[in-house]
């Protein structure tokens, strides 16, 4: 089989990282966890999506200040979001002068812009590199469902797009928590064509990711204390299991999804969990790094997960292609 | 001042490539360079999207036959399009089984992708790697400006979305025209605000990436047979001549635009000139390319630059941010 997972020679190290989020996410079962708490959710902005630029500008300058770094360390911004033309990362970036490269991976970008980081890192291009990515529930829903005023119900299978960002910064210096390695995610496509089910056209590529990772690795998932995906939520989530079951590997004992982490099952009404860039990005930065940090955990794979759709898509019949990018990170006890 | 470009260690080199266009393209001053034509705008498919889809999928299996390869022989696709989520790019990569790095930089993408392909060449995480890019007049007019039957009237600075799609197969293998280098993009907003104007939006960031990469390279512009910017057209264009000689750079004798070099002036009605990630991704793969191959040209500066808008951010009164990534190509006789 040819190798396709990347094994870093350098180890780029997590120099800081940061996690802001709004008022419903600090109800749910990361509040406690995230470094800032937004009860506006306009950020003091005057519409949704100046409110989501000014929420990731916030993020990437908090873990910036929890480095004791300023924009001027940092080589590279890598990031992306889910609104059109990724307006939300570029003008968040914009006024910083620093280089960017924009990516588009739906909801498993943070993967994407931390596996990059780690490549401009370990290939020895850049010193410090920031991973940015951000959701904002009101811009989503307005674009890719329903005007906000509508008030349309939900689906029992719909997820809930997330208010948050987060934010690492990745660098050459030695240190932990550190990147091991990852893997690019390859495009799958099981013909799902409900939009409101985005966990089921998700599970196929996070199954795919992760085998070929531990497969290739020659891991098993015991290894790590944590195999965490992106935001396949309580529909996607029982359906990764099993896919892997079906190859023969069983991750059940260590598997933990951002989607369904977010939200309190019992008070919030979410449906299937959390979705949005901004869910596995803030509680990456919220909650597995510092026991990352701390020792808590040795190590974990990140797995984020995308649903390739646009409304229009959706709207022509297509069915939802989706993608899992994954990154390999050790703390220091490992 | 910190470094701020890359300089290949590896020199990946450019094993195959491919460009394909549409009719008002053909009929063009580059008509005769492209390895094929389809006169049907529809490419076959039942909506411009899939047109697009197809016309970009096409374009990649193309550059792979030439290069006597098959998508089996690629590690990653990096890819991305104008259209909202990208899912042009992501529907042409689906069904390919191959890792997928989507990113997003407007009509600078084939310089973002090509530069991102080399540095995984180049860092020795794959052995070939395409970059692919495309637009579509049809898809991005609808989406950006005017229902296609409205017919609206176009303002002399506006320029021609290009139905045109290109692909590189960037490769660890030794040859020529390989990659020397390149520039990560800084994003730039002079406040322009003028969304049929994207020339003089995107000259400021074109002007920031060639100042930054001759400045540290210390190479003058004569140094390279062109410096080819992406489709700054014919009103960013002499702005970009402009603000560099501001700075004491002239390039007026070395400078090439391939939003300038696309249509014919005096017999097709594209006022200020192409445009579209697929305008530069198609010159460059068309009549570059095979000018460093068979040694006419040794050595150039492709800079494609890319307008950071959304139709929203226009209409929310957001000026437009602009960017441009750099690559530094050598021929064999270099």
């Amino acid at each position: 089989m040819k190798k396709s997972i990347i094994t870093f020679q350098n180890y780029p190290s997590i120099r800081s990282f940061s996690a802001i989020a709004g008022k419903k996410e600090s109800d749910g079962n990361m509040g406690k966890y995230f470094d800032r708490i937004e009860e506006d959710p306009y950020f003091g902005q005057k519409n949704w999506e100046q409110a989501e630029t000014e929420m990731q500008s916030q993020t990437l300058n908090l873990a910036l200040q929890k480095g004791a770094m300023t924009m001027q360390d940092i080589d590279c911004i890598t990031a992306g979001d889910l609104i059109n033309q990724c307006t939300v990362s570029t003008f968040a970036a914009r006024g910083t002068d620093v280089p960017f490269l924009g990516m588009y991976g739906a909801c498993s970008t943070m993967a994407e812009t931390l596996l990059t980081s780690g490549i401009l890192i370990d290939g020895g291009y850049c010193q410090n590199v920031a991973a940015v990515t951000s959701s904002h529930f009101s811009t989503a829903e307005r674009q890719f469902r329903f005007p906000l005023s509508y008030g349309g119900q939900r689906t029992p299978t719909a997820q809930w797009t997330c208010t948050a960002s987060g934010a690492v910064v990745v660098s050459a210096e030695k240190g932990f928590p550190r990147l091991e390695g990852g893997c690019i995610g390859r495009i799958c496509d099981l013909g799902v064509k409900d939009a409101t089910n985005m966990g089921a056209a998700m599970s196929p590529a996070a199954a795919d990711t992760i085998f070929r990772y531990l497969t290739e690795s020659r891991t098993p998932p015991e290894h790590y204390d944590a195999i965490v995906t992106g935001d396949l939520g309580n529909i996607g989530s029982p359906l990764l299991i099993e896919l892997l079951q079906k190859q023969g590997i069983d991750i059940s004992a260590v598997h933990q999804d951002c989607g369904s982490m977010m939200f309190d099952e019992n008070q919030q009404d979410t449906h299937a969990g959390g979705s949005g860039c901004g869910c596995s990005a803030s509680i990456l930065c919220a909650y597995f790094l510092p026991k990352l940090q701390d020792g808590t955990m040795k190590r974990i794979l990140f797995c984020a997960t995308g649903a390739l759709l646009s409304a229009m898509s959706a709207q022509q019949g297509e069915t939802i292609p989706a993608i899992c990018h994954l990154v390999e990170i050790s703390g220091s006890m490992a």
